[in-house]
């Protein structure tokens, strides 16, 4: 058995007769009953997915994939393509947003090489899982082979598993990748059925001509490549891009091992995408970090029937709006364990006098 | 001059000249312009607001008032008015959801009784700014004296002071005391104009029945107080409560140190109306930490411009949404102060290649 089908036949349903009595405990913490609102939500999820009465979510990584894209040598992006190889070095050295929001979050950052153009990247902290030199131009035909696209996934399955090994609690999956919005509209339109102009925004900031002509080359990509997305293989190898798919893989790989993982933007939504296309039960163990300001990602989390925690207009990637999530979920979690009860604490019930 | 007007007349506004140096650092880090959203714009709200290039928000304080409310026998609440006592308690031996979430911002607890009825607690982390044994039912008559209304301000200026000299970056207000959305819905009613009914909520978690109880208790309030907003400590003296005027002289107190200062729900919401009511420009120094369901709260919020930072549907008071939102903006000040710029970096710019 391949390590993606070992991974797809092992992520089974949470266990569902688990939500009453996490229901319960939530019920005897010294509060009004549900008054810390959605926290309440987010921790019996945590509970019920991990099956621990107490969850611990102390340990966290932030897996950043990155790698290139072809289509981003026709202009959709308002940067230049060896932005992605600068940012690499970037996060390595610890000045990126991400790694600020690490550090105050308490999380490790995993940095991947997933296939950046130009000589390979050497050093030491960052992982080498390079499925190619960038992808090809997915306006002019596939972004890579089917077997590439099985193994970008396997990649992120075996940097999840190397992680878990290390410790894991909880994951954040965080993109980067100049041209990365371009190809996540496209997978976006294929599972979506959304139209081409509902699912392009600006991106890093493109203005009003580039967008014009970012939505244009969404709808060649879609006309060359016509992805299906019952074939969700297909879609990741003809129009997505070696790190969608490494977090793809990232997403079912914590699926299978039960650890709960925050979906960021745009762009890991995309990859959220692929990994419940390619198993639905995979969405039981996602947070959707935030809701960014790129319309395509409403989209893609009313598809996977998933609500932001928060909504900061960010629109940065790397794993920015995950790990922030990240931070409140933990504090979900903290209060369920930490509490004290009515019983405990000597207080009052409701209308026990 | 009295404490009062010492702290009013020590609160200028923030100089709107240090907008645009901010503005330009933010702009400088490696990230595509405003893509970081509304974590740029708090960050560089501290900057303007401290005064300082690199805020530094580590000391962190959660001040939770508690007292009681005469109209607590009116049956307004879910809960009976132990509670507020048993709760103090709970605050003291670190039980309670508010205790949970500092130590996971890493702030500390400040637990002041502001008029919790009965004997007076005794516990060496309580500080002790009693203004009276609970308040006079508000449905019958006023909660307090002028005088009491003054004290109550500035046993909150105290409070603060104390927690100034200790060191302190930024500070969040919370609230105990059981029947206090009553008088917020009245204070409410009286800022913002808005009908009884629209600024009434469940509180706790009232029925149907106890809801229409208390929207005939906020308007029989209204009617036998007539509180008038141009005087606001004539609203916190008919129709207040002592730990609302303790917080909101914490809210003045602050602003005449330039602390950031953030806002929790409804009850510490109507503290924030009387202190804007006194000072207009107290509201520079506030943030609002997240958005209640009680219905009251959107009123304040749209009254004051203040735009909360989390929405998560939570209504439980103590300052649990301030801290929270607080570990957010300290996330976007560290982004501000810790990430390389593009030129540090190495990393190509927007359009220069």
């Amino acid at each position: 058995m391949s390590s993606l089908e070992k991974t797809v036949s092992a992520i089974l349903p949470p266990d569902p007769g688990r939500e009453k009595s996490v229901r319960a405990r939530l019920d005897s913490l010294t509060k009004p009953l549900g008054s810390l609102g959605r926290l309440e939500d987010l921790a019996a999820r945590v509970a019920v997915m991990t099956g621990a009465d107490k969850p611990s979510l102390a340990r966290k990584a932030v897996i950043v994939m990155a790698a290139d894209h072809g289509v981003a040598a026709e202009g959709v992006s308002a940067y230049p393509p060896e932005v992605t190889r600068q940012m690499v070095l970037n996060f390595l050295n610890g000045g990126a947003a991400i790694n600020v929001l690490a550090r105050h979050a308490g999380a490790r950052v995993v940095v991947v090489d997933a296939g950046v153009s130009g000589e390979p990247l050497e050093h030491p902290a960052l992982v080498s899982r390079r499925i190619g030199n960038g992808t090809s131009c997915i306006t002019r035909g596939p972004a890579m082979t089917r077997a590439e696209a099985v193994k970008s996934v396997e990649s992120g399955i075996a940097v999840l598993e190397e992680e878990a090994g290390k410790g894991l609690d909880a994951v954040c999956a965080g993109d980067m990748g100049i041209g990365n919005t371009t190809p996540s509209s496209v997978i976006t339109a294929a599972f979506t059925g959304k139209p081409p102009e509902d699912v392009t925004g600006r991106g890093t900031g493109v203005d009003d001509e580039a967008l014009a002509w970012k939505v244009s080359a969404v709808k060649r990509a879609l006309e060359t490549n016509r992805p299906d997305p019952a074939d969700p293989l297909g879609v990741l190898a003809s129009v997505g891009g070696f790190e969608i798919g490494g977090m793809a893989g990232v997403m079912l790989a914590a699926a299978a091992r039960r650890i709960p993982v925050v979906v960021d933007g745009f762009i890991s939504g995309a990859a959220a995408l692929i990994a419940a296309g390619l198993v639905p039960l995979a969405k039981e163990y996602m947070f959707a970090g935030h809701c960014s300001t790129e319309p395509g990602h409403r989209a893609i989390l009313a598809h996977l029937g998933l609500r932001p925690v928060l909504d900061l207009e960010m629109r940065l990637g790397e794993g920015t709006g995950a790990i922030l999530a990240l931070g409140v979920l933990e504090a979900a979690v903290k209060l369920m364990n930490e509490m004290a009860t009515f019983g405990e604490a000597g207080v009052s019930e409701k209308g026990k006098k």
